[in-house]
């Protein structure tokens, strides 16, 4: 994996990260360094309990740069105003009627917004109480760590390294793939919805009947494991359009035509 | 995605986490929270500056049963003689001819070998200096966080939390599959290796064009990208044996012999 990513990219100079309500200034420190080993430079704060201090800038550990940008809110209306898009950080699944997404579903998310020109907040809580109803309201979804039920809470710039880390990863895979910028034109192809997914399903276990794969076999085991090896790719829109051309030719080999 | 993991999971009780040298005893205590947030609890320590010490227990948050279970040995040797896989942390690549691993690499493999039985550990230096390579070459491999090259240094604790994310999401993703453990046996299969795949693309590559799939097109963008989306879903060897019976049976729809 290439561990460079264009200075230009939209994750880096669109996504920011907020720290709420934050008590320690050490905490506001290690999650600037968080952020900036993972190529990030954008933290804001709302309402720090103590900033700037020295407890902050210690923990940097040469992350000063980020400190010294960072821009400090009265609320976190104020932090995310221009966002259209707006995670919310929650140790475990709360009473809220938000969606819920995992670190790597709210990068993905956060990217695509990112690359479409939108501004996106991961947004922290305060390191013992976390986002509040009123905090959580204003965030479009919020993102839960998967972390063990009966030890369920991350320091706070752990779980900022955490979702930083995620980004990253996307960032680096959409890095390696400059041919398929270039194919794909500037944006990349959306990914392929539930419903996408369901009709690709249904013509590769049509075609599996048509190619006569199963040759009397109970074609369900076969089935499952495919469904779940092409859900863990997480397709995008574009790459279903191919499976379903190489699909349809395998018909046609067959001497079936495709209904689709 | 569930949150439980089974209290047998092989990767909580065969996997340890092994810090070497460490300066700041908070370090070791956010290594202990990092460590037991992801469900795990073995920490081991060599050769700590101080330990046991009043700021590990601070910084532990609760997780006390970590520390107090940690080990401690004089060298890194002794902590990690009765191992099977040993991954050591890099922050960038080196000079050593150590095979190099991703975390989520690392956690797949990592997982495989406490499955199988094996006694695994990841071994993180000293904070200024991160492990000499006396101490990597006990190491069977490295495993490095993809970091900003131009400020590449995680904080000691933040770097374990992310391996530990790794190896927890593997352990999600199994405890999520109980379907699979069950059709496939006790043990899942083992993952393709790069081998596999090469040649999987290259069965691909030849039933495209005996389908007739390209239709004078050039092949290679299309190749390309099935490659990458295949590559993504990190396939197994049965499910890899499944795609060459696929394609297989498709050549065969097309009066074209397989010649694997």
């Amino acid at each position: 994996m290439t561990e460079t990513v264009p200075t230009d990219d939209p994750c880096a100079n669109r996504i920011r990260f907020v720290l709420a309500g934050t008590s320690h200034p050490g905490n506001i420190g290690a999650a600037a360094r968080a952020i900036r080993t993972m190529g990030f430079d954008r933290l804001d704060l709302v309402a720090p309990k103590r900033f700037p201090h020295e407890d902050a800038f210690a923990l940097a550990s040469g992350a000063d740069a980020v400190l010294e940008d960072a821009r400090v809110f009265e609320t976190l209306g104020a932090a995310i105003s221009d966002c259209r898009l707006v995670f919310g950080a929650t140790a475990r699944r709360r009473g809220v009627a938000l969606p819920e997404r995992t670190p790597r579903e709210a990068a993905r998310e956060a990217r695509e917004a990112a690359v479409a020109g939108g501004e996106v907040a991961f947004v922290f809580g305060n390191e013992r109480v976390g986002l509040d109803n009123d905090e959580l309201k204003l965030c479009h979804a919020a993102v839960a760590i998967p972390s063990n039920p009966e030890f369920a809470s991350l320091n706070l710039a752990h779980a900022v390294q955490v979702l930083a880390y995620e980004l990253r990863l996307g960032a680096l895979a959409a890095a390696s793939e400059p041919e398929a910028g270039h194919e794909r034109g500037p944006k990349a192809d959306p990914p392929a919805t539930s419903g996408d997914m369901e009709v690709l399903f249904a013509h590769l276990a049509q075609t599996l009947v048509d190619i006569d794969f199963h040759k009397g076999r109970a074609p369900d085991i076969v089935l499952r494991r495919l469904r779940r090896l092409f859900l863990r790719a997480q397709p995008d829109q574009r790459e279903v359009r191919i499976l379903h051309g190489i699909l349809t030719e395998a018909q046609r080999a067959a001497g079936k035509s495709s209904n689709r």
